[in-house]
């Protein structure tokens, strides 16, 4: 049997508005998802909608959240119950020459689906996972949780089931008519840069900027 | 009759986990709005919930959300169904000692409301605000809607009738005993920056870059 490497596209995840800018292949939806550095998800609780921030990681085909044992978004989405996650990335500001074809672009991913919570071997993978994506090769210089942690922390997985995404790239599209006009169209871009690391005031031991960290922060601003 | 600076803390918009970290005066949680570009919106649909980022302005005490007359959001929105809508600003990796103590930076607002659809006069001093909010100056550069893009453009409402704001700032928080490890630790800030603006190749006129364009990258960037 094949796995499909595409999302099927259901009323609850095909992509209405401008519908060209729909994407289900799952490695353009990954991409995306893996680019985030958070994610907002979406459920309902005594038949009112909430929406809460927090940190994501992806493995294969499920996505990860983690939390105090005792938070509430943590043990809804255990329960196994309805979530919708939307992770957004804006690039740039697109400047028509009319007011109305004004735009951003951007990446965005939308996921539903049921999660449940992972034992203690699932849960350190997990964690290795959310420690990795924020800096890459932090796992092995960092004290390791120990049994107390691993208890006070939950993760969950939300299998991605179904899932789109939808993409703006490129300049302003404006009407025919209004191309003569006088006025500067463009596109400004936007990009997230880390800045130079601040040493915690605190430190007792004089560890120097590891360069796992030095490259992070390099990498992230393209040079 | 003086009015509240500060939104009711009830059960739904109460900050549950690290309460410490909840603010609920008004001018906060609108310097946290007014700083993002877009947010996240929650709604339920058939008993499912949905989250879709989107653009948004501030006029008072209210948010406003545009789009379509035909988009599946604006019109829920307007229809008057409750909604949850997030904004979160990521300052920071912050890198503790132990892995537990990882965390971000943030900035994040979460508002719950019931909207309602503008007027058409209502609907232009909205548009002027989005416009304004993504690049001062250029409503009165841009060539202005006219009616049948008026008509083709739905703006909503949302009293913020209720709202919280979260944030982190800082380094990292270690356990007393983790201190003499030979780790480092401290914060790795991040930030958004306007890149230098890409003129639409299409352009038929040799208008230069606005020096509001170039204030706002300016000023974006710190400068």
């Amino acid at each position: 049997m094949t796995e499909s490497t595409q999302f099927s596209a259901v009323d609850r995840n095909r992509v209405k508005r401008v519908p060209e800018r729909g994407q289900y292949e799952k490695e353009d939806v990954y991409a995306i998802l893996d680019a985030a550095l958070i994610c907002h998800v979406a459920f309902i609780q005594d038949d009112q909608p909430f929406v809460i921030p927090t940190l994501h990681a992806r493995d294969g085909d499920r996505l990860l959240l983690h939390g105090a044992t005792t938070s509430r978004l943590i043990k809804h989405v255990a329960a196994g119950n309805e979530v919708s996650i939307a992770v957004t990335l804006v690039d740039g500001l697109v400047l028509a020459r009319s007011v109305f074809h004004h735009s951003v672009n951007y990446r965005s991913a939308v996921i539903f689906g049921r999660g449940r919570q992972l034992d203690d071997a699932g849960k350190m993978d997990a964690l290795a996972r959310f420690t990795e994506k924020l800096v890459p090769g932090r796992w092995d210089d960092a004290r390791l949780p120990n049994s107390t942690e691993l208890k006070a922390t939950a993760v969950v997985a939300v299998p991605i089931d179904l899932a789109s995404a939808k993409v703006r790239t490129g300049g302003p599209k404006d009407d025919a008519e209004d191309y003569a006009l006088p006025v500067w169209a463009g596109v400004v871009p936007m990009t997230t840069r880390y800045l130079p690391p601040v040493t915690d005031p605190a430190m007792t031991t004089d560890a120097p900027v590891p360069p796992y960290v030095t490259d992070l922060i390099r990498m992230r601003n393209g040079g």
